[in-house]
């Protein structure tokens, strides 16, 4: 994507009717490891996207750019939160304004640099856009992925790529205790991965018109971290078994209590059938990582390594801030992949998880 | 500014109490001009500013922020324009939230980025920082400026660099029609180039508090495009004088006619005391340009060389849309210096001026 000759021919050789744009640096505590991370994650989403918009512009003005964008754009204002626009009174006077963004790292700060840049480009260049609002994704299996295991898609749960319902779901399988960040009242949007899919055909079947910049806000339910736990807990429970939860100190700045109320309509209005998460969702997804729990390695799931005030808490984090900073930033060392399968020993690892505490 | 290791080091060899940072690429048309140029725009200030505030953050946490913005964030909203943040009531609810922004070229676009940027900084790390939102800046000597030939400062009249009232003084020293772009309805705020440094200087005897991150709207003055024009042919005609005004195509895509009302309360609370923008100062102006009117490029003030929807209109242009992007913007050719001094023949420019239109 950062390469805007690449973009270019590929845009002006496809002559493309949509272009769904998923390509950019995902990870909101990647982006807070250090200055290289934060840097290449604002510059590498940031780029990709205005050549894109410049390809879409001189070669496929009509072509649908759908975008993925992020519900932590509008971080928890104590006001309901509507789809990309308000409709604000002040002063005996109103219009419709883009709703005030208060992303939560820089990483949701790029893609709300994006939404600016989008939203421009449709205004002066006539091109169409959906930015695709999207909350925490959970499950990993759609009916196309179930049809062969080779299909099978990544499973984060550590704490740089991976979302709050894996981790939970790694530890229940494990029978390790469930690790809240903070009081655990932080509230999101989440939604099933095959309601991802839907909601992207959704946009695709349904485009924007000319010059129009929209926003879906794209989840189908909201929950607060604590919620989530006790539903995994309660989920256990049904089957016998016990699961604790316990809470560590949060590496996030964000407000553990606050209101929540993020509307989610347009998607619905245009035909959306959610999965609403249920117990037989978290069993299949812990069931899943069973069959695999040779393969996870208990050291990701004890303490996030990345703190909102300090950056990355690897050793690799400490000599990158003493030396001059490198010209481009270094690879993360990521743990949930197959590369070092170990058996996990729940007993070793719920004592140094105590000892920790 | 995105040399890190040069910036860490000066932050932390210096020990600051506050940086004034006006260190980025600051026009609007060059932004406009082709993709390169839109891009190096946004990474040259966003990487800048990402630089000092991690710097800042290891180094001088306790410095105060004074950081160059612009009025051109908030584009032309339908309702009042507060200083940076507006209390929104919503459905039985209320916030003071960041103000809704909609900004007019990708360079403003990047100072919104910033905005957003330095304030999450603020918030989650406790640094102190004020966004001046200043408006479009006119004059060109201060007292200390003025103490000396050498110390004179730039003075622009192009279509890239230059600013509306340094175009129209130049063509009215020069006898040639004023041009607005469109309407002439479009209402921005201003200010006189002694008030910029009054204000920088309010900013910094009075530092934003810990975590504090404020915005002060800095201008003194709003006026259309079109009431500008009308006050430097009024100023040349008191001394007898005639000087016409014609309409061009808008180079720009903006709203020619519409509501604008800016607060701009903060600066006078500290003490700002404003020059407004009278016809002694316009006068002054003139007279200097006039002194230096044989290195006036007439070529310069014909036409503006950037269209919002084609970008820019010359030849390297063309060139440029034509062949594969280089990966560094090439430089913009600015005649608006003293290269080419050629005497300007306003019969000939007029004839031309004429037939173009």
């Amino acid at each position: 994507m950062r390469d805007a000759g690449a973009v270019t021919a590929l845009v002006r050789d496809l002559q493309p009717d949509a272009v769904i744009h998923f390509a950019e640096q995902r990870s909101a505590p990647f982006s807070m490891i250090d200055l290289p991370h934060a840097s290449m994650t604002q510059v590498n989403n940031l780029v990709g996207t205005l050549n894109l918009l410049f390809a879409l512009r001189d070669h496929a003005p009509q072509a649908h750019l759908i975008k993925l964008g992020t519900m932590g754009e509008y971080g928890t204002p104590n006001i309901d939160i509507e789809e990309g626009f308000i409709v604000i009174k002040h002063n005996g006077r109103e219009d419709r304004l883009p709703f005030p963004m208060q992303p939560g790292s820089f990483y949701h700060l790029s893609k709300l640099h994006d939404s600016h840049n989008i939203q421009f480009a449709c205004r002066i260049w006539g091109l169409r856009a959906t930015d695709l609002h999207q909350g925490v994704v959970y499950g990993n299996q759609t009916d196309e992925v179930a049809m062969h295991p080779g299909l099978a898609t990544r499973f984060d749960y550590d704490a740089i790529w991976g979302t709050v319902l894996n981790r939970f779901c790694v530890q229940a399988a494990l029978g390790l205790p469930l690790t809240i960040y903070g009081k655990g009242g932080q509230t999101r949007g989440f939604l099933d991965i095959r309601d991802t899919v839907a909601c992207v055909r959704l946009a695709l079947e349904n485009p924007a018109a000319e010059g129009e910049y929209r926003v879906f806000n794209q989840f189908t339910e909201q929950f607060s971290v604590k919620a989530l736990a006790e539903k995994v807990r309660e989920g256990r429970a049904a089957h016998g078994l016990q699961t604790s939860i316990v809470h560590l100190p949060n590496p996030r700045v964000e407000r553990e209590e606050h209101y929540y109320n993020a509307k989610h309509q347009k998607l619905l209005d245009l035909g959306l059938q959610p999965h609403y998460l249920g117990e037989t969702l978290i069993e299949s997804v812990i069931e899943s990582v069973e069959r695999h729990a040779s393969r996870v390695d208990p050291v990701e799931l004890e303490q996030p390594n990345v703190d909102w005030r300090r950056g990355g808490t690897a050793g690799w984090g400490k000599t990158e801030r003493a030396a001059p900073m490198p010209s481009e930033p270094r690879p993360v060392v990521v743990l949930s992949s197959s590369r070092k399968p170990r058996q996990p020993s729940s007993a070793s690892t719920s004592t140094r998880l105590a000892q920790r505490r």
